[in-house]
């Protein structure tokens, strides 16, 4: 068979190869079928059996998970394995299907009425556990449909997962699995699942016709380009193995540098700090050499419950990460909700374009109370560690003011109350295209700026980030963007506050020179992508990316300045 | 009852004042009401009195609709009374009643069909009658419920609608009815309803709680600051009373210049040309004074039906706006399509962001037949008059020149098959920050700009301009959206190409003094919009204009700049 080459979107960096496995998502959902009260042992014994495979390809998991991820991943599938132990749970299941239901339908059915019961438990780390309820049941599932099962696999070569789409779970299933890359037809470059792909150093491309691949053809796939080539002739292989081999090697080299500082070869020192979303990930970016939480997003404080969290929940979970990091800086953004984030207890009516609808700072400032908790319960935390404080979608001045009589408020309430409280600095999100325009202003106002180059990219361009069917419209290197962030940074140098950067540029290989040559202070970036920025960064100096900067700020379109930085790059 | 003041969102400008009448919305759809045999004749004169009073109603909105906008409209008002005498659309009406069904659901089955049948008329004229038939059958619908008719209102006194949102056909129908406001609870500034409520000059404001009103409570309505008095003063009243004649004497004094040029007092020359939706409204441009088309939506052509409009079908509506037009140009835009104006036969699937998604230009180069025969019909339509053809939604140069070579092969093609063909200006529309950010490499390729501020400040600030829930956040004259206009007035200035603007801002006399200080050569707007706008230019002075453009490109926030303006204009 020919060598075939497909050209997709890039979803995560990287180049891997091995062989096809084909993976079919099953809806997890109710079916409505009834069956004969004759059937009723039938279905016991086949939710029976069901339960015996996921058991044992949970064993296989959890195997492989402490093996490549140490005890603490596999710890999450161990939770996984006691649920499916639960009496509470299977007799729940064992009673529908006595009532006359098919196994399948019973275990959908008790799996969301006890995921329901957990998510209306108050405490967090508890309410958790309603999406390993629905993780352990949706596997059940799949095994009682006879379902190809992910873990099952067992395989000892190298696996190339090829679907139509993977959910955040499913990947990381997957992950201590042999498995070397994702071919996908679904997702866009930022979605969730491409944030975890690099989170999971696994390459990945979406925007592929995956009906061209069967179970084991040999894949070949280069996330970082978006190619992906089925049936390779040997020489191709062949060379592709030589330069898998090469970029082991750098990342060995990159890895060997972790207490080393990023600094460039004449002396620039760059910060670079990792991006979380729970307090539990700061020991991942410590474990990559990373020096400060550049982005600690709260949502997860917020999502997948019917009442916002309280005051003292918000406390523990920041002054978690704050001690954890001390003395390095942690950067936590207040909540951005809205967009593709949807809040249930706050009523925001279903918007027509929610990424330029009601969200984040436009909540915040609208319904205080929500922002005055999280603040009160951020200046608390701020005793445990170095706190900097970061508004998001500021588009207009006043909304840092705004913000900022909030956080004042907040202070004072404090004060008065007796609580102890620390200092923070305040910065704000540069990531909507009228807050760059406007930055010189802005950084009267604040301590800080962190360019947010997802949003910011797709406001300049008008393009959702997460729509696959226009992603070549859709670049950070595009002049237009690079000019505002030029902005950005020129005005936060005037104004001498800090300049930073957490958005998918940071952890860019190919926009590092430019970042250097505008002299950003801190980037931070998916913790596994520090090693090698820090590797490329002590290969650059400041005096040839100021050069290389001033070179791309000209260009006329993004194709000029992305050829333009891989010709740079890889004379690195 | 003391004087309420509430302050909503302006939809339409203007002042004026009259005695509340609250309407209510009826939804036109199917309840699935099955009566008794024995009820079936009870149905049927139902029928008979509902049509009777509906034809009543549309009498009385003829004779008003022909003394108030002339016999053209009336016209159409005449097509709907003769589609209520259609023997077909009774017929079906009568039949369904016999098969059982209430004769408010027969009414709608029947309508529905029968738009149906009109909807696969492939001739774009016996289309557009399906509206005609959805509007009189939902006419019936509303005498059948007893409900109040806008028509039937017949009040001698001046009216102001009271409304949770109203449809642009119902606006459309109480324009000829002694109704000189609306105040409504939804509806964003930039909505077809608002676009229309301006181009009737019918103040209008939203965001009200209109549970506040009563039938005939009066009401001042200021669609200018987006503010309603309820029971005011008689000192209120008779003030605005004052300024209500104020006003008139003003737009009197306008319209006796309808033939005079735009032109400064120190001579700076500005032409002044209309936004229409279809060939017909060319004589309104015609009417109010304007000396050109500068925006021509195409949108009209490819909208409601099935099937894409063939070459010759366009031709015809190109070549009748150029020769009404001749000598004056027409910019004539191509398809604008996505967003939200959905075309079924594209088959774009739903996007959770349709402003930032796959839409006008980015559809016209990605399914090239498309944009080829519009252009063929645009080169073709070319000898009737001054053409100037705009691209829609530049984010990139790359664009510009896949769309120019596009032009090239349809003028190549008509060449080489001997169809004669005219030249034509080539132009882009610069309404995304990307394109104004890199107006200096676009400025190269084409003959002119025209500025879309609707989309521009909406992804600018990363505002969606249709919702209402976050309309505070919307404003034109945010100094990050002056500081892209005037980078791209520059831009034009420096390449020697002209320059125009075609959307809300260039009708809002706020924003004129800004406008003349950029040099702009046109501005095309709302055709009553003309009038005011040259009445304001010949008050103004170049020097002055620019004196003002400097400070206001200074300023902080957009409430800075609208305040400064609003004291500027007012001097005028």
């Amino acid at each position: 068979m020919a060598e075939i080459k497909l050209k997709g979107t890039p979803l995560s960096p990287g180049l891997s190869y091995g062989y096809a496995f084909t993976y079919t998502t099953i809806p997890f959902e109710q079916r409505n079928i009834v069956i004969k009260t004759e059937d009723i042992e039938k279905e016991l014994s086949r939710l029976k059996e069901a339960i015996k495979k996921t058991r044992e390809s949970l064993e296989k998991l959890k195997d492989r998970t402490k093996k490549k991820l140490g005890e603490e991943k596999a710890g999450i599938i161990e939770a996984h394995m006691l649920m499916l132990e639960d009496p509470m749970f299977i007799q729940e299941i064992e009673n529908t299907i006595k009532e006359g239901h098919s196994a399948e339908d019973a275990v959908y059915t008790a799996t969301m009425k006890i995921k329901k019961m957990f998510e209306d438990i108050p405490d967090p780390y508890l309410r958790e556990r309603a999406a390993d309820v629905e993780d352990v049941g949706s596997r059940l599932f799949r095994n009682l449909l006879g379902a190809k099962d992910l873990e099952s696999m067992g395989r000892e070569e190298s696996t190339i997962v090829v679907a139509s789409d993977l959910a955040p779970s499913e990947l990381i299933a997957i992950s201590g699995n042999n498995v070397v890359g994702l071919v996908l037809l679904h997702g866009g470059p930022t979605s969730h699942m491409a944030i975890i792909a690099k989170s999971l150093d696994l390459p990945a491309v979406s925007g592929i016709d995956i009906s061209t691949i069967s179970d084991n053809n040999v894949i070949i796939i280069d996330g970082t380009k978006g190619e992906v080539t089925i049936n390779p002739s040997p020489e191709t292989l062949s060379q592709v193995k030589r330069k898998v081999e090469e970029l082991k090697k750098e990342q060995e080299e990159a890895m060997s540098l972790k207490d080393a500082p990023a600094i460039t070869s004449d002396g620039f020192k760059l910060e670079l700090w990792g991006n979380i979303a729970h307090p539990n990930e700061v020991s991942s970016v410590l474990s990559f050499g990373g020096k400060g939480i550049g982005l600690f997003r709260t949502e997860f404080l917020f999502m997948n419950r019917n009442n916002p969290p309280g005051e003292d929940e918000q406390f523990e979970a920041y002054s978690k990460a704050l001690a954890e990091m001390n003395p390095n800086p942690v950067v936590i953004r207040t909540m951005d909700a809205g967009g593709d984030k949807e809040i249930p207890y706050l009523n925001i009516p279903k918007e027509d374009n929610p990424f330029l609808g009601y969200r984040a700072i436009r909540i915040g400032i609208t319904e205080e109370g929500l922002l005055l908790t999280q603040l009160r319960a951020l200046l608390r935390s701020a005793t445990y560690g170095n706190l900097y404080i970061m508004f998001p979608m500021i588009s207009s001045l006043w909304e840092v003011k705004r913000a900022k009589d909030l956080l004042r408020k907040a202070a004072r309430q404090l004060k008065e109350e007796g609580i102890e409280q620390g200092s923070a600095k305040i910065g704000i999100m540069i990531e909507i295209p009228s807050a760059a325009l406007m930055a010189d202003e802005l950084a009267k106002e604040v301590d800080f700026f962190s360019i947010g180059t997802n949003d910011l990219t797709q406001y300049t361009l008008a393009v959702d980030r997460g729509n696959a069917k226009i992603s070549r419209w859709y670049d950070h290197l595009h002049p237009a963007v690079l000019k505002l962030i030029d902005m950005t940074a020129k005005a936060a140098k005037k104004h001498k506050i800090e300049l930073g950067m957490c958005g998918e540029m940071a952890g860019d290989p190919l926009a590092l020179p430019i970042l250097i040559g505008m002299e950003f202070d801190e980037l931070s970036m998916s913790p596994p992508a520090i090693p090698k920025i820090k590797r490329l960064t002590r290969k650059t100096s400041l005096g040839r990316a100021k050069e290389i900067t001033q070179k791309a700020l000209l260009m006329k379109d993004a194709t000029e300045v992305r050829t333009f930085l891989e010709e740079m790059t890889s004379q690195l």
